[in-house]
């Protein structure tokens, strides 16, 4: 198998290279594109010196080789927008990696974006990547918006709940904690060092982009439209994602009961980790794995189920894979475990 | 000015400690008690070498010289309603960190602290020492039950909206995080360094002692019964809250209003600074100081409240000072500033 | 292949848990004895949960099953001489991760690990699981000692030059900084979070039991007794090992020279990484890795030699793995890279 | 008193204006000068909001008010050189915080600092501000050159051993680990949490500008040329440097009676603390305070001291206050204990 990456000196695609070299399907990277050109992998990120010792080519969608089988795209916002459409038709099967292709109303794109979009036909062709709930039209997909790492956690929590109709979806609050890889590599003041280590603070209270991409797809598993309040917070560590969500529940249930149902709910799903009991899930257990772990309570008349996962990984790299691995017929762990 | 401790070596005392030796009512400190009686202070703290070159005496607090003005209890939970009766009887005025004097249901204490108290009376002669709110009685009070790192973020950012009567009380929902130093300088596995470094993780999801201190407090302020869930998370730093709380607006509130609403209300409160415009607080900026800082956010029907500050200061030892400043007429921003 | 483990509860068998199942030989875990013997292996690493869903057995050499090729010993320092000897008698080859087998001096042994020797015979068969040295020796041994995590850093840096004989061999310094997890999985107060965090020190200062180890394979290599002045450090990360090593040049060596030299010497060895020109490694770039990354400083008449790697991997846990693979005729490189 | 701060943006500034604001002469802040005039002190550090609420003024040594006692300069290097000769001419009492007046030898500053010197006359009428030599000096000095973070704990350790004539002047290794608050407030890619967090690396290996400034003073108080192998290396922690000198001793030294003699040495320096028997000083126990621990160890023919100190502090701020103390005739530890 032969695999492409565009914008491959983001924290994303350090951890897509490292998965994909691993991967017992032989992937072989076939062009790593970046406006970097010239500089070697390794300069980037020396964690790959003598393991892949290869230049950056330039970012160019069109000098993809053509027997390339599948794209990614590790790009900043709007950028792959303008790569996709000639990507698709060079019959490309493509995995974007931004929120270009996630969201179906273009207008609340644009809104969050804060930028136009230039190609909405593709957005309708784009399929999900959230293999729990989308495996079917993902193997068929040539482009899959891979989800973000916020939505990843935080569907992947509420999604039993709004299914089962056991929530009112208009109650949804989803407070969430990241690291700080997920501002991605370019130093800002925010992310110095002395700045943001041994603090924490909240960033974009009910603005951020993540928001309607949850409420949408919560949306789509409820079949009514979900109001949530999404707020994250900066956390003084690398990596790691943790989801507190909130919801108010129609009616009593037992913590026992639900849990079981959230339990059942992903009985299918590999990578997908219920605790039972006492017990609840801590980021670190999910660094490096493509798991996302959930624990569930019951308070009065509210559910919190709280979620967790890499956000580099699940939240991004190794879900990619896990969608590759779908898209072409191969196991959905193969390589993950 | 004389000042005993009883229960010398945890972390708040030695912040309890630095404050007083800079205090400029040249407070002295005439009792240090600890089981580790004995061991130099700066044994425990080597940062107090050749500044406090003193030994612990024994855990007495029947040894308390007479001459002493003011009795701090930096003890663990169930400790202090053995030590306070005695010392009250003795005519000293006690600021407790504990738990044990904050709860006026004897039962609701027993409930969440799992242990029986022995000395209810004295629970009714206790001031809850958050000097926003009740300055007046704590200038009275002979024993002060000084707050808990969360509730005082919590009923803080809380306060003006529950007294303003603007939020429904049953809907009041605090995601809390905290610093690893607020569990208290015994090791245990969840706080070995190699374990609760780079991760993040819920706790005692509502189950905490401190979420009924908080519906207690608030539920006083707005005159009606609060219901509030509370969910705190442990952070990898030293110290530091951030307190992010969701309430229901009962009708439609500008942002600008509210955040001017706040304002007013800590208008007299030296030590509440709220964030205004876009600018939110971070927990960096409240460390070693009594500050509290607040951030306003209204969504949708929603407010967020999100409240931050040094767990081991305002949420403890500066605290207590400031409670100290107003039980002997000093300047409340005396030592403090 | 089929791999048996006792002491599986250490971070080092963790992580060779870890790289074992990830091994294209096909690795089965024929045996997890632990003490703490019932429990399931993912309680005690939540990580391995959906992974490997299987319970510790106990604590006993004798009940590895017979159809076992290798056995891992990730034991504290003095048990593995009593499981030793039952080990090979059985015919296992053996992979020691302690200090037991490493001294060839008993009284050095018994001096450094203040614990009397009971299997001094098995020392001399013992061979040194330094791949980069002694892989025709491994190759053939039943029983290897694994590397402690410093020497692994510090042999490999000082090692050229010794060889070479260019420097005055009792003019080594090595001056290491380790993450905490190099101090294992028990809390004590030196490793509690608020304690360890944002905080230096060195500890057992010219008096670290990795000291000997560190002398008797330099000298060796350079045929001529090394002394060495080994300190170590305590750094406030989770892992990694950065050693800076220092030692008088015999005669004016020019530092491109030098690290030509260093580099020719590792040309054969692929887990060595000699960083070219101005550029130095980090430990970030060789965790989770069996890398080693060295990098060469001549000032004056001294060079500076500054080696770093995991020290769960290639100081431990992947370097057992590289040992395995020597052992049992696989590729040095296989599951490693 | 009064004090102006030029460059008053810094992570220096924000600790000197701190320790100013409490400082019992009752300094009033007289100018800060910055090249962001305009800003509000509290929009750079909001920790001052309601402290300090003042906006910055230009940066123009010339607006200095006539009145002004004090003229801290927490510029960049290189700076400085441009404000001191007007600063002088007015009269004013000067303390660089930069390298620009530590150097004797303008070759030696050129070729470390790769710029020229303008104003080399100044260089000799400085004192260098490390009270515990140059007190008397400094009572009388018109400009004091405080300390680099660096040089204040290499040169602590080293000189009573350097004074005593104790160790071979060439010997001299100083392997130094600072918090990364020394790198300043600028982000750049290097101190960018993600990339420097759980990271540990060695950088400008005996190229270090405070190399020559450490083998200056310590060769001074030798009376014989020093050379000093300088390696700082970057730790993820926000504050502190750890120092850990090598020295060879010309003779056999009992540890006992050298710490004995360090002890002494330091007998009226009351920031100094010497760690008596096994200890070994922590940067933590000296993080906000003036205070450089000192810890001393003989291994065979080499004495090992370490020292520790907070780089914000008594590596610059508070050193500088101490600085001031004694240039006016205060009290040495006014306002620093």
């Amino acid at each position: 198998m032969k695999a492409a990456i565009l914008g491959a000196t983001s924290y994303g695609s350090r951890e897509l290279i490292k998965w994909l070299l691993r991967h017992p399907a032989g992937v072989k990277l076939s062009y790593l594109g970046s406006r970097q050109e010239g500089m070697k992998v390794s300069d980037v990120f020396p964690v790959f010196e003598g393991v892949l010792d290869v230049a950056y080519q330039p970012h160019d969608p069109d000098a993809v080789p053509e027997d390339t089988d599948v794209v990614f795209l590790t790009l900043p916002h709007t950028v792959p927008m303008e790569c996709v459409p000639r990507l698709l038709e060079r019959g490309f099967r493509v995995i974007d990696f931004s929120g270009d292709y996630r969201l179906r109303n273009v207008d609340v794109y644009e809104k969050h974006y804060k930028h136009g979009h230039t190609d909405p036909a593709n957005i309708e062709e784009a399929v999900y990547g959230l293999p729990e709930f989308f495996a079917d039209e993902i193997a068929k997909a040539q482009l899959v918006a891979n989800p973000g790492c916020y939505p990843t956690a935080a569907i992947l929590s509420i999604a039993p709940l709004a299914k089962h109709g056991l929530i009112e979806m208009d109650s949804i609050i989803v407070d969430a904690k990241s690291g700080v890889s997920g501002a991605g590599n370019k130093p800002k003041p925010d992310y110095h060092f002395p700045h943001c280590n041994e603090s924490v603070h909240a960033y974009k209270v009910g603005a951020h982009q993540h928001e309607p991409e949850i409420a949408q797809y919560l949306g789509d598993l409820a079949g009514a439209e979900a109001n949530v309040l999404f707020v994250p917070h900066l956390i003084p560590m690398d990596r790691g994602i943790f989801s507190t969500a909130y919801a108010n529940l129609k009616k009593a249930v037992d913590e026992e009961e639900l849990r079981s149902l959230v339990t059942e709910f992903y009985e299918n799903a590999p990578f997908i980790r219920v605790k039972q009991g006492e017990n609840l899930p801590r980021t670190k257990d999910t660094i490096d794995t493509n798991f996302c772990d959930i624990g569930v309570r019951v308070v009065g008349q509210r559910a919190v189920v709280v979620a967790c996962l890499d956000n580099l990984a699940k939240g991004m790299a190794t879900q990619a894979i896990q969608n590759m691995n779908i898209m072409f017929g191969l196991k959905q762990t193969d390589g993950l475990v």
